[in-house]
């Protein structure tokens, strides 16, 4: 026990002295946030962890995140203690050529997701925490550092909520109250009690302890590992900057390097270079979910189905056929039709109810876990977690996210329940994949290609029932599109997607009619897009019609513009797009109002026709 | 009081039967989610309501958010019941031709933002029983329905934080436990104390009712109001559907009209033409602040300082100019430089903490009110809350958001603190002004442009400090750009914002040497965005180079490729952009990796020159 003691006392120390260091290296970053938590960090490596550093991809290993990810260099002081990583590559903080980033990313072995932004450590802990317990079915621990002033973020109840009501008593949060955040204090100070009686409020077990008191850290985790069917949390009282009267518990040191890092350094004891060695877990067997044939859902042509309907059937389909794929709703599975999976695979299924941040928050652990999640909610909600998106970019994320009832075309509801911003939304992530089909068998399809898509992949369904026009046996891939209607005497060119598609095909044979030759594109890969079909349809025609139940900024008219400025070709094009604020009313009034309807196709279509058309 | 439980029972009664009868009509809505609050809601009409329905932008009027929007049919009965509106009307529910749509929104003269996307009706009531409490000094009271489903969202502990926070005893909150949400049962049920509990840790007080009870719900409206110091919740046990056995309780009736409506309003005992009068509240004195000449900030040409510093100062002198100015900021107004305002106007600031979706939801409240918010946090950042912005635009908010540490600029503290979406974002907002200045003056005398504009507003600042290029007397218009080198010879444009502004300078002077004439246009309003002055450049040089840091996707590139296609030039475009995830490194590093710096727009600049140009 005294040689445990000795050994955390010097390990914290090292800790604070190597935050100083790699600050001072780099001339930025949080030292002064790594300080107050390395007593909680040095008892929890040396003696809770269970981690295979030289195996991070074990599913037997316990994850540690850093949602209070300023404190970068604690974790890093923690990778040089435990062998990771040498001295030198320690004070490459923050360096171009360094990994060891200002705030932690995967480019790191050891890190399984970028924190950063703060709120976020936590409810991916809820996603992973509910990977290790109900999939993989091990004794994998979650262990989440959280600042304080981040617990005002309303994410961290999210998650407080989520990993109570799913009995999460494999996650422990640590909560590191050093009492001051970046411009000053928190809202509830040293007031452990408030912490506690909210965590316990929300279905905690909630500890509190001095976080520099060696014995009551070591008892508070303990307790954690004993305590079953709820999760635990660690309230711990601690003073930023801890070690160094210069900037302990003081105002105006948050994010910067010490203005004496040497005389610092003297004052913790000097540099050191204690090892510690992590335990590494027992090995166990991972639980499997059984793979089968994939077995798509098949409409018949000329018949009706919603996109979103055909979602969920392809999404149980896509459940059956791959025993990593899991799924998620935000309280309106009956609307997505992620119900149907729920219902064929209710042990791979997690309601996440009216909490959209904890959706994508999950989906990013348990993607981070080795799973490939669908997380459905409505596209217009999507918008709720876009920080979550973003962040999960950092993170390197593979998930699908799905959205329903997109647009106008939802009807009665009204605008707080169409989206028509979430095509700029998911387009400005970087690698993402975004597609909007239009009918049952592309969306199966589509579904089926973007379950071995990379990256962050969007789909978005409609509400109402739209005619099958493809056949069930037709493949649809990434970056490709359909020419629904066309011949080489084509003056114009309507690019569609989704309900548009729909809206263009009438509008290509009213036109018809009247002699005018429209070719339909259905764009329904709309980033990538697929420039070559673009660029013959602007050669053919000329002139291009894009028609998008979306605003006009960062949707498939912009995307279409981006595609066409990548080639040679020049053609006239008018995007058709939602200007004004809809409101209720049936889908056809609404996308008649909004001038993305068959007959502003065409009135647009033959204004261009009509016009000179620039050469070429 | 027998006359008013008299009363309060037919008006709750009236109330179900005008939910059911409007569905019916509609043949859409939830009228289950109104009748389970109708109890709640007579009560507080025809007793504690002080409303005056014919002049609803009286300061000293309560305010009434049904942050449940779903359930509109309750909100219309209470209109009909109030005289606002005629039987008639009640009966255009959902129609394109009503206001009465299928979430509430501002196009209905007495109600103050539009609710739909849960969770947020309670925050937005934050911002305006702060407007109430702290600013216009008024006894006004605010009341929110919330449902117990949304209390999922992390937004509504937000606002119990903030509220308890900032002690807004004006500020009542009523929870309609239905137990029911969209597809099934809560996490909580009608477990009233868990609700309580939650309420109470966050430093409310908490009351537990029957919510059919109306002797109860008077009891507790009668203490709210005596509630000094802290904000008061209502928790209420309430039965979706109340009244009419067939859906009582019952799954699977959420968002559906009723399946008989006749025998359900027979059930209730018939339709009924009760009216209720308001009381209206005492006249009382506005406190306004004081308005004064605008002092904007000035710096010399040729010195250096940080757009966000210029914000911050600009800001101040705003507020000095104009009482009705008030900012906000999420814990970081030591590096949004939000701080001056604070000090200058203290009584004016309110510190949201960590917590975007609360900064956002009080600057809609306090807008509501008649405040013009500027609400800072760093640009990555807004994206938490862009659910929120979406919404207040359908609230038809006025209000601007500022976005500091835009892009790659920033250097050390990598990606998660690096906006590269926000311009995409914030652009796909209906009726949204974008702009991106590139030095103080430019800052300055935008924010004071900005300041006169409708809807919402986003100004994207940068971290490092760069050259004041422009004098501090020059006016700069939102929709205009400056040509900062130019000549009738030139042979391509360089469209730049903000950082890549510096960066177009020194590539053009750079070509200038090598016999290249490149123009360079500061692009600082990017929507609107100058479509004359990109049809001049155009035509003048055939070539255009665009230069962002920001995501390809839906940025400065786009927008400028969207405006020239509204012209009839074709010029050769192309994007410079960041395509690959950043890192840590310096400024220089980072601009020159992603292909942003002078050196890439030089190298873009010469490859378009030497290449044939399509003719225009």
């Amino acid at each position: 026990m005294d040689e445990d003691r000795t050994l955390w006392q010097e390990l914290a120390r090292q800790f604070r002295v190597d935050s100083i260091r790699c600050a001072a290296a780099a001339k930025s970053g949080h030292p002064t946030s790594g300080m107050s938590a390395a007593d909680l960090m040095a008892v929890l490596v040396a003696k809770y962890l269970r981690y295979d550093f030289d195996r991070p991809e074990r599913p037997e290993n316990d994850r540690l995140v850093f949602s209070k990810g300023h404190a970068s260099t604690l974790l890093y002081a923690i990778f040089r203690a435990v062998g990771a990583i040498s001295d030198e590559e320690l004070l490459t903080y923050r360096r171009f050529d360094s990994m060891l980033e200002g705030h932690p990313t995967p480019r790191i072995p050891w890190v399984d997701v970028a924190t950063g932004s703060l709120g976020q450590g936590l409810p991916i802990g809820v996603g992973m925490a509910l990977a290790a317990k109900k999939l993989d079915r091990l004794h994998s621990r979650v262990w989440v550092l959280c600042g304080d002033s981040e617990t005002a973020e309303g994410s961290v109840w999210e998650a407080f909520e989520h990993a109570a009501h799913y009995e999460l008593d494999n996650l422990v949060a640590i909560i590191d109250v050093n009492r001051l955040g970046q411009r000053g204090p928190t809202m509830t100070g040293w007031n452990l009690d408030v912490y506690a009686a909210r965590a316990r409020a929300f279905g905690w077990n909630a500890i509190e302890i001095d976080g520099h008191d060696l014995a009551a850290i070591d008892e508070a985790y303990a307790q954690a590992l004993q305590t079953t069917g709820r999760p635990t949390v660690i309230v711990a009282r601690t003073i930023k900057g801890k070690g160094v009267k210069a900037v302990e518990d003081k105002e105006g040191w948050h994010g910067k390097a010490l203005d004496d890092p040497d005389a610092a350094i003297a004052e913790l004891g000097g540099r050191s270079d204690v090892v510690v060695a992590v335990r590494k877990p027992e090995p166990a067997e991972l639980h499997r979910f059984p793979s089968g044939p994939l077995e798509l859902p098949r409409y018949e042509l000329g018949t009706e189905v919603a996109t979103r309907k055909a979602y969920g059937e392809a999404a149980a389909a896509l459940g059956a056929a791959r025993g990593d794929v899991v799924a998620l709703d935000g309280e309106v599975g009956n609307s997505t039709f992620a119900e149907i999976f729920a219902q064929a695979h209710p042990d791979r299924y997690f309601e996440m109810y009216i909490a959209e941040q904890q959706l994508v928050a999950a989906a990013v652990g348990l993607q981070a876990r080795g799973y490939r999640p669908l997380a459905s909610t409505f596209a217009a909600f999507q918008s709720r977690a876009y920080d979550f998106v973003r962040m999960a970019a950092i993170s390197q994320a593979t998930m699908l996210l799905s959205g329903s009832h997109a647009g106008v075309s939802i009807g009665e509801d009204g605008p707080s329940q169409m989206a028509l911003e979430d095509l700029a939304m998911f387009r400005a992530v970087n690698g993402s994949t975004v597609v909007h089909p239009c009918d049952g068998n592309q969306t199966a399809s589509l579904l089926k290609a973007l379950a071995d898509v990379e990256g962050i992949s969007y789909i978005r369904t409609l509400r109402p029932s739209t005619p099958v026009i493809y056949s069930p046996d037709e493949e649809f891939e990434i970056g490709g599109s359909r020419t629904l209607r066309g011949s080489d005497e084509d003056q114009v060119t309507i690019v569609a997607c989704g309900i548009t598609v729909h809206e263009a095909v009438k509008a290509s044979d009213a036109l018809a009619e009247e002699g005018i030759r429209a070719r339909v594109l259905d764009c329904y890969s709309i980033k990538p897009i697929d420039v070559p079909a673009l660029a013959i349809a602007a050669r053919d025609t000329g002139r291009i019609v894009t028609v998008e139940d979306h605003w006009p900024e960062g949707g498939l008219g912009e995307a279409v513009l981006s595609g066409l400025a990548e080639t040679e070709e020049r053609p006239q094009v008018v995007k058709l797009a939602v200007r004004e604020m809809p409101r209720s009313g049936k889908p056809d009034e609404l996308l008649a109002a909004s001038g993305i309807d068959a007959a502003a196709i065409a009135t647009a279509a033959r204004r261009l026709v009509g016009a000179p058309v620039a050469s070429a």
